[in-house]
Order: C-alpha cells, then structure tokens, then sequence
C-alpha cells in the first residue's frame, strides 16, 4: 500500500517528467529548430504547459498532499520529506486560487502582447503598445486579486518568481542600492574611464567559439553533463541536473560576450548541477528562486569572471585565440578593461554596477502599476525621469526606454527585482566565501575554481528549493537580505580601478 | 456546445503534442544530448509514453468515439473526418485489450532484453541471452491472446506495425519474393561484379558531411523545414510536417553511406512533409505504415539514388568533394560500383536485392515462434540453415547471425517484414510513376526531383494515415500487394549491371 507521501512524490516525477519536455522543446527552440517548426512548437509548448497546470491543481492531489502533511508531521521540519509536503501544499494551493479562465486569458493576452511589442518597439511606438500593456496590467491586477487579502498587492506577483518575499521587505533593501549606487556613478562619470579598447575590435566568430569552450572547460561542470550552443539571447536550461544546456551568442565587434555570458550562464548551470541527486525528479530539484539562481550567475560573472586572477589566468587563452588584440596586453590593463562603468540606456548591455539602477528603475514603477499610484500611459514620463535622476541619461525614444524589455509584453510583472536581489545576493555570498576561503584568489588565478563550487555546493547548491529565500539567508548569512557587501565591495573596487581617493 | 467529434480531435491533438515532445527527446538522446542526460531522458520519455497510452485508453474518449461516429454517420466514408472515427476507433479498440499489467510487463522485459543483448552479442553468447528471448517471446504470445479470435496468430503483431495486413496475405507475397529472388542471386553471385572501388578509400569526414548537405539540398524538403544531424544509426523523425530531423553517419572507408543513408532517410521525410496540413497533430498526421514509409524511403535510396540520371547528375558533386577518388570515374563506372550484389552476413549491411532474402529469413523464422512450430532455443539452427539455402552464406557465429539485431532482444516481433513490403511497395510505384511521368530520368538527371516529388504527394503523402496499407495499394494500383514490379525492375536492372543473357 504506498502512502499519501509516495503517491505525491509519484505525482511530481510526472510533472517533473513533463518539465524536462518542456525545457528541452525549449531550448531546441532557440537553438536546434529549423524556423519551419515554429507553429507546431507554440502549440506543443502550450499543451505540455497545460497538462503540467491540470496536474499541479488536482483535485486528489490536493488531498494527497494533506494526507501526507500528516504522515510527515512527526519528521524534522528540515528533512527533505517534509520540506517537500510544505513546498508543494503552497504552490499547488496558490495555483488553486487561480481560475482556469483568469489563467488562459493571462497567456492569451501575453502571447498577443509580445507580438505587439515587438512590432511596437521597431518603430519606437508606445501608442501602438498601450492597449496590450494595459491589458496586461488589468490581468495582474485580477491575478493579484486572487490572493487577498495581501500586505502588499505586489506581493502575489513578487512571490511568483521569490517565493515568500514580500515587498515591504524588498523595498528598503533596493532603496538603499538605490541611494548608494547613484552617488557612486556620478562620481565614476566624472572621473576617467579605464581604456577598454582591447575588448573591442574585429574577432571572427570561430575563433570566438573556441574561446568560450576553453572559458566553459574551466567552469567546472563535467564536460558529460553539459554543451553549448550558439543562440540570440543567451539562456541556460537544465534538461536534468546532469543534463545542462548553456546557450551564449557572439559578437563581431566585441569578445567580451564570448567570456562573460558563458561565465553567467554556467553559472546558472552549476547551480542545477549541485543539486542533491536525491531532490532530482521532484518538486525541491531546481533552484530555489530567480534571485538565487542570478546570484550564482552574478556571481560567477561579475566577482569571479571580472576579477584580477580570474583574468590572469584568462590572459594567455586570450592572447593564443587573438594574438594581435592581446599580444601586448596586460594583466592590469585587461582587469581595467573589464571593470569600466558607464551609464547607458540598455538594461542588457549595462555594467555590474548601472545595471542595479536600471532594475530599480522597472521596479519602482512595477509597484506604482499595482498600489494605484501609477497607469500605463504615464510610464515613458517616469520612465525617462527615473533614467536622468538615477543614472543621468536621457531617454531619446522609447525602444530605447521603456519599450526595450519583453517581460512586460509578456505579463511578468515581479521578475525584474530578482536580477537586483542576484546581485546584493551575491555580494552577501561573495563576503562569506572569501571568509571561508582563505586561499580563494589564489585558487582562482591557478584555474581551480573547484573549491569556491564545493563551497557553494555545500551551503547552497545541494538544498535545491527546499527553503525560501529569506530562509536561506538567514542560513546563510545569520541576518537578512542587506544590499551592503555589495555596495561596499562595489565602492572598494571602482575607487581602486578609477584611482579614486 | 462542442460536438464529440471536435472532442476527440481535441484529445488527439493533445496526444499528437506528446508525440511531438517524445520524438523531439528521441532525437536530442541520439544527435545532442550530454552522455549525462541519458538516466533521466529514459524517465521523461517513459513517462510521456504512459501519459499518451493512459489518454487514448480512457474511457471517456471511448465514448467521445462511439458519439462520433453516430455524428459522422452520414459523412462520405472516405472524408478526413470520418476516416478519423474508423481510425481512432480502430486503434483505441485495440489499445484496450490489453492489460496494463501486461503492457508494463512488455516494456520491462524489452528493457532488460535489450540490454542482455547488448552483452550477449558483444561475445556472441545465444545462451545468454536466450533466457530473456524467451521471455519477450513468452509475453507476446500473451499479447497475442488479448486479440482472438484471429485467424493467425501473428496477425496482431503484424497489425501493429501494418495495419489491417493479414499474414495470409503477406506469406505468399514474401514466399514468391524469395523464390524470384534466390535465383537471381545465385546467377549474379556466379558472374562478375562490378567494380565499386572509387566508393572506398579514404574520405576525410569533414568532406563528407559537406557532401551529404548537397546530396540533401538536392532532395525537394524546403531548406527551413529540416535539418541533418550525425548519430550512430541513421534515422528521420518528424517532430512536425514542416520540422524534420534526419540523421546520417559517416565512415571514413566508404562514401556510400553520406549518399544513401542520406536519400535514405529523406525519402522518410518527404513523406511526412507531404502530409496535408489539416491532417498535421491529429491521429491521421503520419505515413499509413511502416512499409509504406520504407516504399518511400527505398524508392528515393534505391530507384532515384542509384539511377544512372542521377548518379550522373552527383557526379561533379563527387568530384569535386573527393577529386582523388573520383577525377577519372566515369559515370557508368559510378552507376555499375553503385549496384553491386553480394551476399553477405549483416542485414543493415545487405544491398538491395539480398536485403529481402535477409528479411524473409527473420519473417518465417518469427512466423514460426507464433505458430507453434518453433521455439526460441531452435532459432540459430533454423537461422543458419536459411542463410546457407537463400544467400549460400555460412554464418560463423551467432553475433553474425541471429544476435545481429535488436528487434526481438526489444520484443518487436511482426516489425521485420515492414521492410521487405517497403520494397515490394516501392517496386509497384515505380512502375506508376515512370508511367505517369514519361520524363522521368530525364527529370532526375537534371536535377529536377519535384515532378517526382509532387505525384509521391498527390497519390499518398498527402493522404497521410487516413487509409489501410491494402486499401492504398488497391487506390495506387487497382489491385493487391505484388512483388512481381520488384522483382521485374530488379531482374533488368542486374542483367544489364552484370550483362547476363
């Protein structure tokens, strides 16, 4: 007779099973497909997404999941067991709260949404756009509706992609990025710019392509558990946790892509990759929020990819694959080079340290959208304010502004603070790191990175989504999410590259 | 209100969404997939199997057929949708005799066997694996039972792979193939054959795979609805009508296979290309048959691939990939090394006159194990003997013999004839098609393939799976299945190659 426990477990191994599909169909999708497949693809997506969602608000699962909530009540609250009982009654039963119309309705209009958009954004037309995002806006706030009573009515939307975060919580926490990133920029912008002129030049693509396999060989995921393809946004997807699909694209005039994107998304890749074989399969087998998983990826970019030994290390690869670009460059100059901020108009294209402003910038008026202080019509004029009084640049037209990102488009409202919670993660992680690895700078200028991967296996990697964030902030740090590692490791380095006093 | 008959489209749709899923995994684990992935791409692809099978046994889309088909009472019997009720209703019948116990059983012992197999013919060791041969075995005479009456017994598993097909019909049609053709290779054994040595050498595979993409880009698929990829065993799939993956190998000695196996499998893909477009994601959105979709496969590889137009039109392609090889080959010389005979041990291996009599052997040997007149310890005896009186081969070892393939260490009994009745098949269309397109060779030899192509499409691709093999013969032909086209266009072509009398 098996019991309620092993009937929900059998139940998400289905499920699971149907994730793996849809990630692969996925990732062929952007990568493998020839563009005659794109109709049946839509439509196959669509079904195996389906199916998942009828699954997840079953009835009898349900009562499954109370059965074994019972079962496990004695267990250490801890225990894999019941942490799985615990996650999965919450996120079936915030997908309960959802009618099927209300969710169909929620896709049809995204998937109209981003045709529109991207129509909209070609000629720069935000009247074109309007009535889709209100659309989508008015959705939101049904979907939100959902879930009251709330503290906040960003929260339901938030928690989508942070489970358990709460806005009251969050906006101190990017305020305070806000508030100390601002000031540091403008006294960057005033200041004189490291030369970064070896990063741009004329590198053929081959060539690119076997930069990025050497920089993935010392990212240290087994070779057998993982590829890489070619794509236009780059992405990486687990298929399985011994199954990683990292995606980079490469760039003619610039080779900085071919390092930094696939550091990024191996990142992401270690992340699954550390996952206790034993949560694989099932609802805890992936990581355990987007602020998490973008802080791996931060972190692996930015404080290892960006680093002084890292790139060291990195020199000679650079100088055999482009010797004319990186014969007579140096250490020092290439660590320069790499650690240039600049204001700029585009989200994807902005430095480590401008990129936190432009998600403040979405931020802040995502909560304006949803506590009634702000409609759609009035976002390119905040938009654009924002813009000027954060970063000191002006918005020419709205492709460059607020027409340039897709989430919108496609109804994600509550994403765009995980890839700011990434990076104040990762600088609360990157000061404990350092702490428990005495030696870890050195072990990076030697390409071992193996190490800081054990570490972060360790403390954060093999739990996969069995606590939510701010639990694994507590675990980890012993306090709560704080934006100042990151800002005072960001000044320490930016007054040292810019020679600032 | 939805009418039944849109309720079971819709469920079929949904079936169809999986198989595409399931194909798609199919093809990432044999062309992309991390040796990592294969563990948990076993489970994701059981699991979406079990999905398909418990919708198309539910009871409710049951019901929604037997609805239907009052529905479509009236509809011309041969109309997409009442085709789509006998077909559905046909299928789902069948799928519901049988056990789950038993099918779960079946898929085990497949596993197992297939694996024991491995192990078995890697030391040429029957013994071994005759346990697990037993077995599969032992569990399809069970499957059987779940059809009788019938009026024999290896009717249902022929049935899986070629609906409606009788074995009364199919043992004479096999029996004259065998005794038209072993004649005709003892003559050609006992002359001199052709030389094929410009087809092996030494063939860089860089060059070869460059070869391949023309040898496909000469076959009419538009360029954006597939794709070709390496693999072990060559094969196609259709992930879609317009999303078509083939596969292909490369062997360093002998060009033949970047060729052949090429036109092989995009004969394949044709056929599914051709399908009309609202037949596409239901029940009937795939070719009729597995003999009907290896006429296609054979007519393309053998009539088209080895014609004196069309090798000569390859030629200059040949030449200029490989001008060593083929700088002084003239284009008889390449259209005589292309249509050697030879008896030989390996099926996979065989040319196209012997690889019937390779096929009829594995036919009557698995007719006798549903018969009653044969048991599974006889088989290598009874092998042996027939390789030596059809083909006048000695068969050394069982790895050369009856362990050589993987068919019934995976319980697929009544798949073997599937491929002999593609050729006889392929044989009766040819003859309609140099009828219906008097410029023919003339086309081919140009470099035209679409007139080809368009008559394939109107006369059966199109129709994709909305008639029975038979019926489709009797459509095409006004008559039955008829191995005398085959064995007529075989004995020209060889009299000629080997200029007997």
């Amino acid at each position: 007779m098996a019991t309620a426990l092993e009937s929900v477990k059998e139940r998400f191994a289905t499920i699971s099973d149907l994730g793996h599909a849809r990630s692969l169909l996925f990732w062929d999708e952007r990568t493998q497909m020839p563009p005659g497949g794109a109709h049946a693809r839509s439509e196959a997506l669509a079904t195996l997404a389906r199916l998942s969602h009828e699954m997840v608000i079953a009835d009898d699962l349900a009562d499954a999941i109370e059965r074994a909530a019972e079962e496990v009540r004695d267990l250490d609250p801890d225990s894999d067991d019941a942490r799985l009982i615990r996650v999965t009654r919450r996120d079936t039963a915030k997908a309960r709260r959802v009618p099927s119309e209300l969710r169909a309705e929620l896709a049809r209009a995204a998937s109209v949404g981003e045709q529109a958009w991207v129509k909209a954004r070609e000629r720069s037309d935000f009247g074109a756009f309007l009535p889709h995002l209100e659309r989508n806006v008015e959705l939101a706030r049904e979907y939100v509706g959902c879930f009251a009573p709330y503290e906040h009515p960003y929260d339901p939307l938030l928690d989508d992609y942070e489970p358990g975060m709460r806005t009251a919580e969050l906006k101190p926490v990017l305020a305070a990025l806000r508030d100390g990133l601002s000031p540091l920029i403008e006294r960057l912008a005033a200041a004189d710019p490291p030369d970064n002129a070896c990063l741009h030049g004329d590198f053929p693509l081959a060539a690119q392509g076997e930069l990025a396999r050497s920089v993935l060989d010392g990212i240290p995921i087994a070779a057998d558990e993982r590829r890489l393809d070619e794509t236009v946004h780059p992405f990486a997807t687990s298929i399985a946790p011994t199954d990683l699909r990292i995606t980079t694209r490469y760039e003619e005039g610039y080779v900085g892509t071919a390092v930094w994107a696939v550091i990024h998304e191996a990142g992401h890749a270690m992340y699954e990759n550390g996952i206790a074989p034993e949560l694989a399969r099932g609802p805890l087998g992936h990581g355990l929020s987007l602020g998490f998983h973008e802080s791996q990826s931060r972190m692996w970019e930015n404080w290892v990819g960006r680093s002084r030994p890292y790139l060291a290390h990195l020199l000679p690869t650079l100088r055999s694959a482009f010797p004319d670009a990186f014969g007579t460059v140096g250490a020092e100059e290439l660590y320069r080079a790499a650690n240039r901020v600049e204001p700029s108009l585009i989200r994807v294209e902005a430095d480590e340290a401008t990129y936190n402003l432009h998600i403040i910038v979405r931020f802040e008026l995502e909560v304006g959208l949803f506590n009634g202080e702000l409609e759609p019509a009035e976002l390119p004029e905040e938009w654009n304010r924002r813009m000027r009084d954060y970063l000191g640049v002006e918005v020419p037209d709205d492709a460059h502004g607020v027409l340039q990102d897709v989430h919108w488009a496609g109804g994600a409202f509550g994403y765009f603070p995980t890839y700011a919670l990434g990076n104040v993660i990762a600088g609360q992680l990157w000061e404990l790191a350092r702490a428990a690895l005495p030696d870890l700078d050195g072990q990076i200028g030697r390409g071992e990175p193996e190490p800081l991967r054990d570490w972060l296996r360790a403390q954060l990697h093999r739990h996969g989504a069995k606590f939510e964030p701010a639990e694994m902030i507590e675990r980890l740090t012993g306090g709560p999410l704080d934006p100042t590692p990151l800002l005072r490791q960001l000044e320490a380095k930016y007054a040292e590259v810019y020679g600032l006093g």
